[in-house]
């Protein structure tokens, strides 16, 4: 298989969006091989600006990510598009707006979207995204645009992992800052005021502000904020001027921030055990008599998963005690 | 510790707050002899109504909560609440907007809150809920209401663990039913207009009303619909007569959904392996070794996290290639 991932390596980086697309979704299926891509991959990767756009629901991400793609392509960049969706966990999709409105730039050369569920994501969703972002960076995109609703755990930590971190707000919600509270505000390099056509944009601007003064963000440095609206085009040359000076910035200082190695290493451990563990659960006799004894009120589900993780990690340790040995 | 464990759960339920929290927090913090109180605890619970209070930021869950709780109280009723709040990473706190709001019913007697963080919660956040949901229904509380931030995936999947899921919208977000798009929409028992003072309620009340139409719920009834003020206490009967006829139901038939044993097993074991494995990696030498290689650019995370689970499992399998031998 060696030398077959080369070769779609190498079509990627010519502009094949086929060999790109069929790359991401062996790694995203956890095909086998998978690693092997990723292997050939993380060297050619590190020089795209990943940039994460997040916000609550409404704060009008799509729109603005669009707009923004758009503008990089015309200055002649490469982009491409993750778009973490929260998915329903029944019918596996979203409602269609969102994808609707990005319709206009998915006819553009030069932009890749790749849409992700946030369920069921095999590696989970983080290293999911960390994946495909380096995919996309290895193909020679410049900009790598991740659009997630930034309030879930795992969301958070996704947008966490990029390069600079765009947090969309909206005026209209009542309680001003309130809403925007979820562990986004820290890790902000960028808060934009959209839908500023609307009544309050002033307001949460002043909001916003004054915030800032109060805190500093976790790079040591103060974020800017500028107000925009997608129907006026106000302030949208402001905020790709920052846009810009985010690329500039990771230009001069290519390759992976260092300190989420550790947590990655971590992380592909884990779903990779977990994978394991749930492969080879899958058509356990012990589990399925464990479900039953526990339907019947026989037992619980904390005895039964213990009994069954001693009997698959093989080991004298009594974890169910928290580390402690037993005879 | 045997002794000990009846004793304290003996003190639970004869209302002693103190006993109550000790036990809750020994079960989150995964403090040694926490599964023996699981154990203890579990035949207990089973006959108190669970109810997920989700929606976005800004919707006024914790005012509609807090109002509820106190109607339930009024009507002689023991209530739990569990705040599942999207704290910071930075600053591991959220906010003090929405807890000050909760402060007025703090005082009540009846009334136990437990905020919980969205990071860092070792046995997760799913499974910390049904733990914490199950020591407030030994205890002997009538009703446990979770609120919850319905947008992320960790915090969907603790609102599907309920008896019953309440969806709080509010108008003025502009872009009406498609801020709740995010997986809640389907698991929702009942939809909550709130905020009705303001403009574009019955806009969002009929939106709601036309897609329900088109839809139908999981468990396959029309969920109800109402429109709330928590300022003008418009709707608030309505709400509470909805709300005392889930309790009813939950009433006529006590015990644990079935159908979520297996996934809170698997969610069990994985969690404990989880554990064990960055246990047994805290001062890794190994895992120094492979960080080091990785950030001077000689080797990347795939290659060490494969080879660090191969020695963590010791098993002749090849895992890093999906489940196929090697030599």
């Amino acid at each position: 298989m060696g030398r077959s991932i080369k070769d779609m390596i190498a079509d990627m980086r010519s502009g094949d969006q086929r060999s790109l697309a069929r790359m991401i979704t062996a790694v995203e299926n956890r095909t086998q091989g998978w690693v092997d891509i990723m292997k050939a991959v993380y060297p050619l990767a590190g020089s795209a600006c990943v940039m994460g756009i997040t916000g609550s629901p409404g704060a009008g991400k799509s729109t603005l990510t669009n707009r923004i793609a758009k503008d990089l392509v015309e200055a002649g960049m490469k982009v491409g598009i993750i778009a973490v969706d929260p998915s329903s966990p029944f019918t596996g999709g979203a409602l269609l707006g969102d994808r609707l409105r990005m319709r206009d730039i998915c006819t553009l050369d030069h932009v890749f979207i790749r849409s992700m569920a946030t369920r069921g994501v095999l590696g989970g969703l983080c290293q999911a995204a960390r994946d495909v972002t380096r995919i996309l960076d290895a193909s020679g995109k410049d900009v790598v645009l991740i659009e997630t609703v930034g309030v879930g755990q795992d969301e958070i930590e996704v947008v966490r992992a990029s390069d600079f971190v765009v947090l969309v707000t909206f005026p209209g919600q009542g309680d001003g800052i309130q809403v925007i509270k979820a562990g986004t505000m820290e890790i902000a390099d960028l808060f934009v005021v959209n839908k500023a056509d609307r009544d309050g944009a002033d307001e949460l601007l002043s909001e916003i502000c004054a915030m800032l003064e109060l805190s500093c963000s976790v790079r040591g440095e103060i974020p800017g904020v500028v107000k925009t609206s997608c129907i006026t085009s106000e302030g949208i040359d402001d905020l790709m001027k920052l846009i810009y000076g985010f690329v500039a910035r990771k230009r001069k200082e290519p390759g992976p921030a260092g300190e989420h190695v550790r947590e990655e290493i971590l992380d592909l451990m884990e779903r990779e055990i977990f994978r394991t563990v749930r492969k080879s659960f899958l058509n356990n006799d012990a589990l399925a008599r464990g479900i039953d004894r526990i339907v019947k009120g026989k037992t619980d589900p904390y005895s039964v998963s213990f009994e069954l993780i001693q009997a698959f990690l093989m080991q004298d340790e009594d974890i169910s005690r928290g580390g402690t040995r037993h005879g």
